[in-house]
């Protein structure tokens, strides 16, 4: 329908490759436009809230995507602000809708593996951000390891009770001077009895690694990378096979293609969004709890964050 | 740009959807327009070569399904228009597009595997076709095997010599009465000498089987089949991982919208087509060859059929 | 018990590490040891026959290792002077013993994937034996093959009909000029209905290549390769892993151990042999039709070889 | 040589399938014995540091099951003593010799995945112990982590500086009832920078579940599970292998061959031992500092317990 974008040439270019007709640098005209229903807003973080609240003011479905922000009070305004028009908001946490890590969950939802207790999940980047972004990142936990905060959350069907996060700048020492770091594990204790371990790295240089794993009382169930081909070369050295799809544009494509039709499909049957704005704070709420913790040197409970 | 089909609901459908403004049940109003340069045939077999030559003579390049004809006099008819005009023709063997099996081709190519002395093709479709289709199909060898016959040549760069046919109506008797073979074992001997064979079944019950091999003097390079999700589940009966993608507009899906891409690309480039009219033609004399050597239980040199 | 050997040292050697008390260079006098129950018989091919008439004539139980002898007469002979003396006799299939392909023949007999309709097996080796050793050896299918030809009535519990060979001097033209090829492919047909496809290449760069497939009604059931270790490198280059077990000794050393253990256990319970003298008996004419079939070049019914 | 054991039966039993001729219920006799050169000390643990001690004096070499003891003060004594009697003492820590797990080592070691930087350690049981076991054992991560521990030594070749602990008895409350935990996640900070996740439960429904990663700077090395067999099944339900192999006996059967042939090598070539005494005590600091973590719910560091 419409598209809108601070920088005009992207605005343009994706205006013309989706055949659609109105673009403007002025959101806030798409919000006007009555024959507009719902929005997608992919801006900058910051500015998040601020279009949420708008546009649940006009009375647009919306779509978000994450973090909704990195400060829990305007959070919990926007969501207010979605809950007074009656909007629905669906929270951009694609890789729910990973074929792979969907398949997990129905498994665990119905029992397959019994009651869960230990969750892994290994998530790894093919190299570090630009130490700019890194800066405003708000850190690891906000930026990377939220989306395995929420994939623990998405397995288990459980809320998170505690937090206990390691890390250090392995992968770069300007990471560390920058006052973040690079490489962590964080462990998490859930409401249900499950225990978490996350993995996380910058940089892994055969590509993105994502890998989870979900074991109960009845068995297990995992998921690993995908390859862009299924070849295997067998020669004197070895076997050898293709690396992991590159980065999250390549794995998630599919993810991305879902995501949006599930939006839709929601809209179309008037149901409750699979990615609700409770489900776009609570990794919030674990990214600041996983930042004290490592900073402090101690488990943190979430209670302590969000109290 | 345009399409045109014989049954007006599926056209109408089709155009929507891709938001084509001009739609005929006269394929010939889409060769008399002047502004479309190329045409992609996917009409039955019995019409290809017509369309073809018509095609040809009104200087459109042309995409066109396999099988050209099952009738050789009549593909060299429509090369010769095809040449005569000096249009392109880009025959659809989509499986040399898959990522998978197009990579195996790029690391025998590159001579990771040395020289190549074995081929090992399984092709297994998850169920037969009606039988009413089975009738008109030519047989498995240029319905079915036919995509393995241009997977070999395309795997070794080689042409064949002679084949040898067994088969049988393992999967439905109605088949074998309807003078077919549902199961057959095809071997090859090439002109670089590798030896190949293929195997392929009308029911694979758990999906579309679709696995290649190249064994050479320094290695082997395979290539399995794809699954919709990487999931394993660990259970008390076992290890239990998804079935291959049900059936070729799944497993293929990629591979077609690659092979258009390479069509498009090869008339931007005015390059050479990556599958030639001849590479249409070869396939059908190996199908006609194949069955004559099962019907007479002996191997058939191609040479007796293209003689 | 004791160890005969033509060998002394070969033979003192063994005595040593198995702690055995008796060896002698005569065969006979382990014999008309009657201490002894068993036997095995380990020798060259050309002595067997004579070695198990002589044991039967001795009352002893006989392990026997393939082939029995090339000629069918001579086998004929030895298998009567078996029955004759009523002892029992099992023949040296050691693969039929190893875990995964047991496993196979377990699913297929069970009925895990309906009627077999295709059998693939790909049976490569590490490198070529000396030429000298070639020469002596009967030819490809009577020294390489004839294990697959067990393969398949083992893995389909059906008797062959017939063959058809084609093959080549791809690895070493020497083996060509000695009269014999170094890569095959053979396709049978059984009794049952099923259809096999075999592959063979006396040299494998990468090792022992054991690979088999029983593909039926009901689905399909393979067993790959083993490798001495099960790890897995991602870097920048792709996945890689262990090459398979480098030759039979370490592919089948489990397969050897439990042979003579079910051997033993056949003698204690009085039981038939796994690998019977017909076992023994038929793939030698399923090697000689492979043979004349190659010759001749066309399918050869076993019905030729044995009437 | 010679046996002895406090179990008269089990005694004979192994002595007469080891074809042994000394025997005795009093491990004295052995050690006064001047022809026997070295021993192996597979008693309770509550003895170890006796028999070490005594067999030093003797001057005997010693192989010694793991864990040396459960009290830092004693275990101290038996490695002084040791070491004034100058022989040697090799720790039954068997998984170092598993040859997935020597490969992964032999690996990071060469250099091939870089600088280390996250290890991954997955040990799980197919079932707990009796629970009059679990109230001797010195809790789960003096009985079950204490492997992992010395994994994460041998796998990194680097000390450990911090651990923490959560844990909760989800398998067995009866468990938890006894004052232990069934189920764990155990993070290290190791001396090189790397970071290390373990996690155990006690039951794995499909069978003994131990797999290893060492991530690091120019890649990623893992070895998983190993099964009885290589069958793969493919039916109407999906893709179907064998469990991992049931427990430790089967699992490391390869690996406590080769553990005691390396301590044979080790006495003929007069080396170090590749498990020293310090590989014995390490992994005991660190239970009982993991064990300080769970009930303190704070990090905890080694030098804590060992000052």
């Amino acid at each position: 329908m419409a598209v809108s974008d601070v920088a005009a040439p992207a605005m343009r270019e994706l205006a013309s490759r989706l055949h659609v007709k109105k673009a403007s640098m002025d959101y806030r005209e798409l919000l006007a436009d009555s024959t507009i229903h719902a929005v997608a807003i992919c801006s900058s973080t910051d500015t998040h809230c601020r279009i949420i609240e708008e546009a649940a003011a006009a009375g647009k479905h919306i779509f978000c995507e994450k973090p909704i922000d990195y400060d829990l009070a305007r959070i919990h305004e926007a969501l207010s602000a979605v809950e007074k028009a009656g909007v629905k908001l669906q929270i951009g946490f694609n890789r729910r809708f990973d074929p792979s890590f969907a398949k997990v969950r129905e498994l665990v939802a119905s029992g397959s593996i019994g009651r869960p207790h230990v969750i892994r999940i290994t998530s790894r980047d093919p190299g570090p951000p630009p130490l700019d972004y890194i800066k405003v990142s708000g850190g690891i936990f906000l930026d990377m390891t939220i989306h395995d905060f929420d994939m623990a959350r998405f397995l288990s069907g459980s809320e998170a009770e505690e937090v206990y996060a390691i890390g250090d700048a392995l992968v770069d020492p300007a990471i560390g001077e920058a006052g973040d770091v690079d490489t962590a594990i964080v462990t998490l204790r859930l409401k249900n009895g499950a225990l978490v371990a996350i993995d996380n790295s910058r940089r892994a240089i055969y590509g993105y690694d994502q890998r989870i794993e979900v074991f109960g009382s009845k068995g297990s169930v995992s998921a690993g990378n995908r390859a862009p081909d299924a070849h295997v070369l067998m020669d004197q050295a070895g076997v050898h096979e293709a690396k992991p799809l590159h980065f999250f544009l390549e794995r998630y494509a599919e993810a991305y293609v879902i995501e949006l039709q599930a939006f839709v499909e929601v809209l179309l049957k008037d149901q409750e969004p699979l990615v609700t704005g409770r489900d776009g704070l609570q990794p919030v709420i674990m990214g600041l709890a996983a930042t004290r913790s490592l900073r402090e040197g101690r488990p943190v409970k979430f209670s302590e964050i969000n109290g």
